[in-house]
């Protein structure tokens, strides 16, 4: 593959801008890297791995000439950082971000962006419970979608080179509305993380059962929700703070709806539950035929002496 | 190792069922295996893959002479399974079953069971998201917990004989009162499936975001939930009719602690959000240093093209 853009400028090197190098790296998809990050620590380990060609001390500094830039810091930290790269941005240069919730960055990113660039919002679907800058790997973003959620018209040319960029790095790529993304993520992605949240933490809390039996016996059912529930506190904090509105609807529908099922099994309506547990199945068939998840029994997680058990 | 059971017979011949006669076969456990279904088409299966030694037609042929009979069908229909081999029982043998709640098994089984024979209900702590008399797998045990539920005193030479019998298996053993088991599965297990399901439902019936959307963008969580909500419909929607109180008790606690986090986002209270995710982590640690899930990223799935992704 050839150079897309000749200087790429990460602002924040977690999980995904890590991956981001990784696989751009691999591809040839970038002249030069240049990265940066608020704290020391995290600048000090990418200089210590190589991880950019330059490692800057400021936000301003990085994007210096870069062609694309890509905001890769939690949501609630997207407007001040725009704030501080406004005003050093080569004009014609795309600005990015890999967000999880889309209109509250577009809101708290653009009034700080000059006319002269390019300003087109992104969100990669992929991730996993760890993070930080030694995270990331080069396949994080293979047979996963990337969703380019431009606010109304964007340039033509430019969306197509970001487009070409996130193909190059392994993604399906789609184009959505934000409001439309901010719904969809909710259902596919937030609800699930706030209500595995929220499961691990009434577990802690119960007297009647020790975190030491619940840790033992969790392979029945509950260790999937603490993978979820394992996942970086600031970014999932700032998705909620962030998207309330679809927050708000859905935890309005989840809450009816387990409902009705409690009254189902408080009525002993075994009908109701057989048809409820026998409906959610098809979904699953659907996420396996696209290629979404594996087919093999508890995830392939190993069994035993011959598996991957930890 | 050496032949604990002379004769054992299962009772239904699903997923458990089969890995405890995989498992018990390889390591020689038992000199006969007895096997019986409810339904013609299992029967047929088992016996077209010699799944059992003898394939018996009805529950009450099946347990003659059995020195083990093991119960592996749904919650709801143990009773009327210990009704129909009671009088058939050998004197002196023992009297087991693998379902996911034990008082509600207790009461149903108990009163059926001659004073000549030793009723001691287990529960292997191990499963996968699919069923049927070709789910089964050896090592599907190892690894993991099988706790024995005795109902007050048991004869302390059966119960440890079929201690031996489940570590021989590949499991750990552990012993545990019927009421304490039923608590501590309606957090590990029984809450976390009728949550996931609960929660597949809602994204199913949410007409905003169609169906294909949150299959091909479940990656970014969902789809974990999916496949805890693609278990077997009979067997949980017995569990829940057959562990009624302590249902109620842990979603009463689950929606109250939705509910708090649910303000908190109205409020904008990052704190108590950021608290809440934070401590969440530590039981994920706890899991994975207790050995009963693999610290790999997102379960050592496999990532893109060298991956294991269907």
């Amino acid at each position: 593959m050839s150079v897309i853009y000749e200087r790429v400028a990460f602002i924040g090197l977690g999980l995904i801008a890590s991956s981001m190098i990784h696989a751009g790296r691999r591809a040839g998809l970038q002249g030069e890297i240049v990265g940066t990050a608020r704290s020391p620590e995290t600048r000090a380990i990418a200089r210590e791995d190589g991880l950019c060609d330059v490692v800057a001390e400021t936000a301003a500094e990085a994007v210096k000439d870069a062609d694309l830039v890509v905001l890769c810091v939690p949501v609630g930290a997207m407007g001040k950082v725009a704030e501080e790269i406004g005003p050093h941005l080569k004009p014609g240069c795309t600005v990015s971000d890999v967000g999880s919730v889309k209109r509250a960055v577009i809101e708290a990113v653009k009034p700080h962006l000059p006319e002269s660039v390019h300003f087109i919002p992104a969100h990669p679907l992929a991730g996993t419970e760890h993070s930080g800058p030694r995270a990331g790997f080069a396949e994080l973003f293979e047979n996963r979608y990337t969703l380019i959620v431009p606010d109304g018209d964007a340039d033509p040319a430019a969306l197509a080179r970001l487009e070409r960029y996130w193909a190059g790095l392994g993604a399906h790529v789609e184009i959505m509305e934000p409001e439309h993304h901010d719904l969809v993520l909710m259902v596919t992605s937030h609800a699930p993380h706030l209500i595995a949240y929220t499961m691990v933490g009434v577990a802690d809390d119960l007297r009647r059962v020790t975190d030491s039996e619940v840790i033992k016996y969790s392979a029945a059912g509950f260790r999937d929700f603490t993978r979820i529930a394992a996942s970086d506190p600031t970014m999932w904090r700032d998705v909620f703070l962030n998207n309330r509105e679809a927050t708000m609807e859905i935890l309005g529908r989840f809450i009816e709806e387990l409902m009705r099922l409690q009254r189902a099994i408080r009525k002993e309506d075994g009908d109701l539950l057989f048809d409820y547990f026998t409906r959610t199945r098809a979904i699953r068939r659907g996420i396996i035929e696209a290629g979404q998840d594996t087919a093999a029994p508890d995830f392939g997680r190993g069994h035993g002496k011959g598996g991957t058990e930890g």
